[in-house]
């Protein structure tokens, strides 16, 4: 039996009756530690809220069998930043569990993609959610921005998660994902978009200015940004707190 | 002092440990019982949880200044089914708190938004949300299918919810919300969709079949249905498991 549960955004205290209940009755339980990051986590109060010890799996170790191995003999919970079933990994988790006759059971949480609703815009007008990843020597990739132009073609609001390397405890500069934007002819350092930092947490930070501003501050991840599109009033009111 | 608590997709156990902790330091706590609904909860066992008794408003309550005026004096909670900004009346409410110098505090939980990932398909890969009216005698709104047609136009899925009357304990049928698809000219009776009823609870179901399949099962709500884009063959394993 594989059990995945959601943290939610930002520390153990986001577990929800349900998770706590589930994660106790698991054989071993495993924290998923590259996909997200909870800015407000702290390892040995989670140990404690469940009642049991969590191993860190990175990448390699979820993309293995280890997992599947491990819950065709025994109830194994793995917890997942956010809400579990949001990333493709865990989806392939999903179906490979599936394939080999495996229960799953998943416990849902917060996640960025409806919390965002918390800087004001009305989230049945987000389009597609873009993902900007690390560029490497080789590969500069810049699909995003097909995204992106097809959000604008529909006036949608655009989400924009940055990429992170959770085993290194980085997260993609504001900067860096705002130069990447600046490549789309339609975004200038005039355009006004939101900064979201450590959403949830008791740290978090919005901010609502032109990316020439934005370019300036500073901002300790994990972050995301929205690429706002056509305003109702009640959104722009609600931005303008942020500005 | 205003804190909003999502209370997530079904029971009293999908709170989390802020979420109890919150509303327990709450003078007064009140549930918003008409832009969702929580198919498992108890209403006694949620007083149990939080320590505190909870009186229901409906619309008229909640879009009044009764909670504002409140908010001014005592530190009020508002449970609200899912997340709670992903409604406008939260945001409004939000908004007017702002205006009055009240604190708002905001507590995420689970939201169909990103639950909707438990059918398989990718997240980031949906466009705008639609929502589908109970039609009036003499309002008949048909702007839902503008909005499918934009996100057809950039080969979105799309995530429909259907209209509730939570007062009347009455949810949009699902055959009522298949006929109104229908009236797209690029929706047919062998186009597949899927039903979501009551994500989250004890009793959720999920099915993925042609429309004309679709109109002779029987749902309970709450429900909803997803119009998917192009598939990648993942997402096509995993739906044809609910086929």
């Amino acid at each position: 039996m594989l059990v995945l549960v959601g943290l939610g955004l930002a520390s153990e205290k986001d577990l929800t009756i349900q998770g706590i209940e589930a994660l106790n009755a698991c054989t071993e339980v495993y924290l998923e530690a590259y996909t997200g990051s909870a800015p407000d986590l702290d390892i040995q109060k989670l140990e404690r809220t469940i009642g049991k010890t969590v191993a860190l799996l990175g990448r390699g170790e979820v993309e293995s069998t280890l997992l599947i191995e491990l819950a065709k003999k025994k109830r194994v919970g793995l917890i997942v930043v956010g809400d579990p079933l949001c990333a493709t990994t865990h989806e392939d988790l999903q179906l490979e569990a599936r394939a080999a006759k495996i229960g799953v059971r998943v416990i849902h949480n917060a996640s960025i993609l409806s919390a965002i609703g918390e800087v004001g815009l009305q989230m049945y007008k987000f389009g597609k959610t873009i993902s900007i990843p690390f560029w490497q020597d080789t590969f500069k990739p810049t699909s995003f921005l097909d995204i992106l132009e097809q959000n604008r073609s529909i006036d949608a609001h655009t989400l924009v998660l940055l990429d992170l390397d959770v085993a290194k405890n980085t997260f993609m500069q504001v900067s860096e994902a705002l130069e990447r934007l600046l490549l789309d002819k339609r975004v200038t350092h005039k355009t006004k978009i939101v900064v979201v930092s450590r959403l949830g947490s008791a740290h978090q930070k919005i901010v609502y200015a032109p990316i020439s501003v934005l370019m300036k501050k500073r901002f300790i991840g994990p972050n995301a940004l929205i690429i706002p599109g056509t305003l109702h009033f009640r959104e722009e009111e609600s931005l303008e707190a942020w500005a």
